[in-house]
């Protein structure tokens, strides 16, 4: 069965190589692999809670989406968006937020961590602590749940967020779900071994310890020149040098291939020089890195073209995100008012409300169906086809599938709101699962 | 100047005969007065928090639409729409949520009210509050900033919170307007005498009390019968009777003029049968009641109607809701990416990088102005004006306000977005004032 994985990417910042070999390397990785629907996301109203920097937050926006996509994200395979682009989020986090319960959010790591530091410091315990802080993790649960993704990869810091995602999504379920249930209980996925590459001094490589390499920033040269710092003991070229255990073979490691990785240590135990294997070093992830680099400045030059690539994203986002909260909105309660007939017949006769498929032929000689709501309204149009079967074929697929097919389907749509077209299709597939 | 006001409907239950004299008639009566912009609004996101019983809400939604529109809210005149027709509502929520501080939160009265009761009883603090009830006022804040509402009718009860508006409006003009305001800070208007109808049993009319005379429900019949179970004193008719202070009498009073109050008293004092003085009530309170009644029960009948009224409120309510949000996701840095002249040039080439008024005279003897960007793009076109320094004195007032300026400008757009536009001109006005 098809996996959903989904992978939040913080805004702010740009990215190093550490983040490269511990984030993107492996998402991008798993996204190829077979059975797995992934999406990617910029965590962009997340940004806001920590940054009132508004054009920081442009900046950063800019150069990860650019990062990712460099670094081999497939859009075509992957679904890859901003959060702010899908309005389908916020309006699930109200309806998320009227089913939490506060103790839960009082009880979030992030939120006492706070509390803790301002206790400590003979502070109200609240001071400085934002609603949006406070109540982040309900973002996040909308997030996850408007997609129904089965997995979310984290850290171990943000494994108990996930729990509270299965606490409001089986909530819901429970409260509206009537025995359907509304959404997938999604599951923290932490990697057991997360690849931690050491920073120019050996420690873990982090902006906070000003030790990182970077990933694309400053170009090549950049490259070259934070290879040149790496901290290395004072053997003089000529002298054996152990290797296990140096930041510069770890770096070399994670862009080697085993029998690479075996070569460069025999020849550091051999006598070379540091500044040899430095070179070495260099060659070693430019080789993986430097063509990367070219799309990204390429990239970095056109923001329109990561605009489009987004917007795109975002159109497949929303033809999975509006109809299920189409459906969530008809559960709370949220409905249209509907014609009296439909909406206080017996059941019995809720059938013929429904929106009728009609095909038919024309003048031309060609097929064609359309789809009328029940008060007559026309909802979808077909293009002419030569054979009346491909006609019939598209509209059992929409029947089936529902909004899903509707990008593919060769139909112009009528006149008509959006959602009651995604509505009217959510309507005959219900029908036609029963 | 026009003064927009803004009136939450509760959509939880019917509305009653108390409801109608003491909030909607005198709110009707409000949206009539000249001067006023009034947007009346079925609060359904609120209506989660307290309910979880979804087909409840819908009926309620269509009881209390009918009720408005029944009473003679003219939509012509005012802005009528459901909330959760208006996506930009969560979405701005979650922004104010980000410069909301927790505290403000916890001070909340409705919520200490909460807390305080579950202490008295030995309970957690928090026990059955859920984050609905906790950050609705941040809801509400978005309800009433979205329209920059500067009066909003309300009970006592809610004046804490149209400050907790005022001060994350305050917050954010502050963080993130540089000089202008996105937000108007709203007044609350409580009005001094909101006029109180006693129940059958003399005490306030409240579901509480179970003493309500129904407002439709029940139709004429269910008047008269809730009339006739009025608590009177036992004076038999031909005895003189006291009409002060009676609820009989304070509920004819308050659909009666003040010659009417006057012949009524008299009549009780000469005598008047409390059974016939009944009568008269009914009498009194159907002839404004009637009428409305029969559209309630056509209103009822044909839902559909009521739908088309709220689409076309909300699509109203967008028109002004949709370019605010997209001025203030700008403004918090949640912005589409521009082709890089527009947004990447070094800093010392901004200037020439500025959009550019040109100021010229046609064939036709009138002066215009136009506003290209800098990579000559048409923003804005002027109509033609007789007198040159006209044209000039609208491009230094575009200069110096902005966007603020241009509802009221004699420009035409260009083909270009609006998120361009507003950059632009945010742009120029930048300039000026540095």
């Amino acid at each position: 069965m098809t996996q959903r994985v989904l992978t939040g990417i913080t805004t702010t910042g740009t990215l190093h190589l550490g983040n490269y070999v511990g984030a993107v390397r492996p998402a991008i990785a798993a996204s190829r692999e077979p059975g797995a629907e992934s999406f990617f996301f910029m965590a962009d109203y997340h940004a806001l809670i920590k940054c009132d920097e508004p054009d920081r937050i442009e900046r950063s926006r800019l150069q990860i989406a650019a990062t990712w996509l460099a670094a081999g994200l497939d859009t075509q395979r992957v679904v890859f968006y901003r959060q702010s682009d899908v309005p389908e989020i916020p309006e699930l986090t109200w309806l998320l937020t009227c089913v939490t319960s506060k103790g839960q959010m009082n009880r979030a790591h992030a939120y006492k961590a706070s509390v803790d530091a301002n206790v400590a410091a003979g502070e109200d315990p609240d001071a400085g602590v934002t609603m949006g802080l406070y109540s982040y993790p309900i973002l996040m649960a909308a997030d996850i749940l408007m997609f129904n993704a089965h997995r979310v990869p984290v850290g171990k810091d943000q494994v108990q967020h996930i729990e509270m995602a299965r606490d409001v999504a089986q909530r819901f379920n429970h409260l509206f779900g009537k025995g359907q249930d509304f959404f997938v209980l999604p599951e923290a996925q932490v990697d057991a071994e997360m690849e931690l590459l050491p920073g120019l001094d050996g420690r873990k490589m982090s902006k906070s310890y000003d030790n990182v390499v970077p990933l694309f920033e400053g170009g090549a040269k950049g490259l070259k020149e934070a290879i040149a710092r790496i901290v290395t003991d004072s053997r003089l070229p000529g002298e054996p040098k152990e290797p296990e255990g140096t930041a510069l073979v770890q770096l070399f490691d994670a862009f080697a291939t085993p029998e690479q990785r075996a070569a460069f240590r025999a020849e550091l135990r051999a006598g070379l020089g540091w500044g040899e294997a430095k070179q070495r070093l260099f060659a070693q992830i430019d080789a993986e890195i430097g063509p990367m680099r070219e799309r990204y400045e390429q990239l970095m030059a056109n923001p329109e073209r990561i605009e489009q690539i987004l917007q795109e994203g975002a159109a497949k986002a929303r033809a999975i995100a509006a109809p299920l909260l189409a459906r969530l909105r008809e559960a709370v309660g949220l409905r249209r008012f509907q014609p009296l007939q439909a909406s206080t017949a017996p059941v019995a006769k809720v059938k013929s409300a429904l929106p009728v498929f009609k095909q038919y032929r024309e003048a031309d000689g060609q097929f064609y169906f359309k789809l009328n709501a029940a008060d007559g309204q026309l909802l979808l149009q077909s293009q002419g086809f030569a054979q009346g079967k491909d006609a019939g074929q598209w509209v059992a697929r929409l029947k089936r599938e529902g909004a899903a097919a509707l990008a593919e389907a060769p139909v112009q749509r009528g006149e008509v709101d959006d959602a009651l077209l995604q509505e009217a299709l959510a309507a005959l597939q219900a029908a036609d699962s029963a």
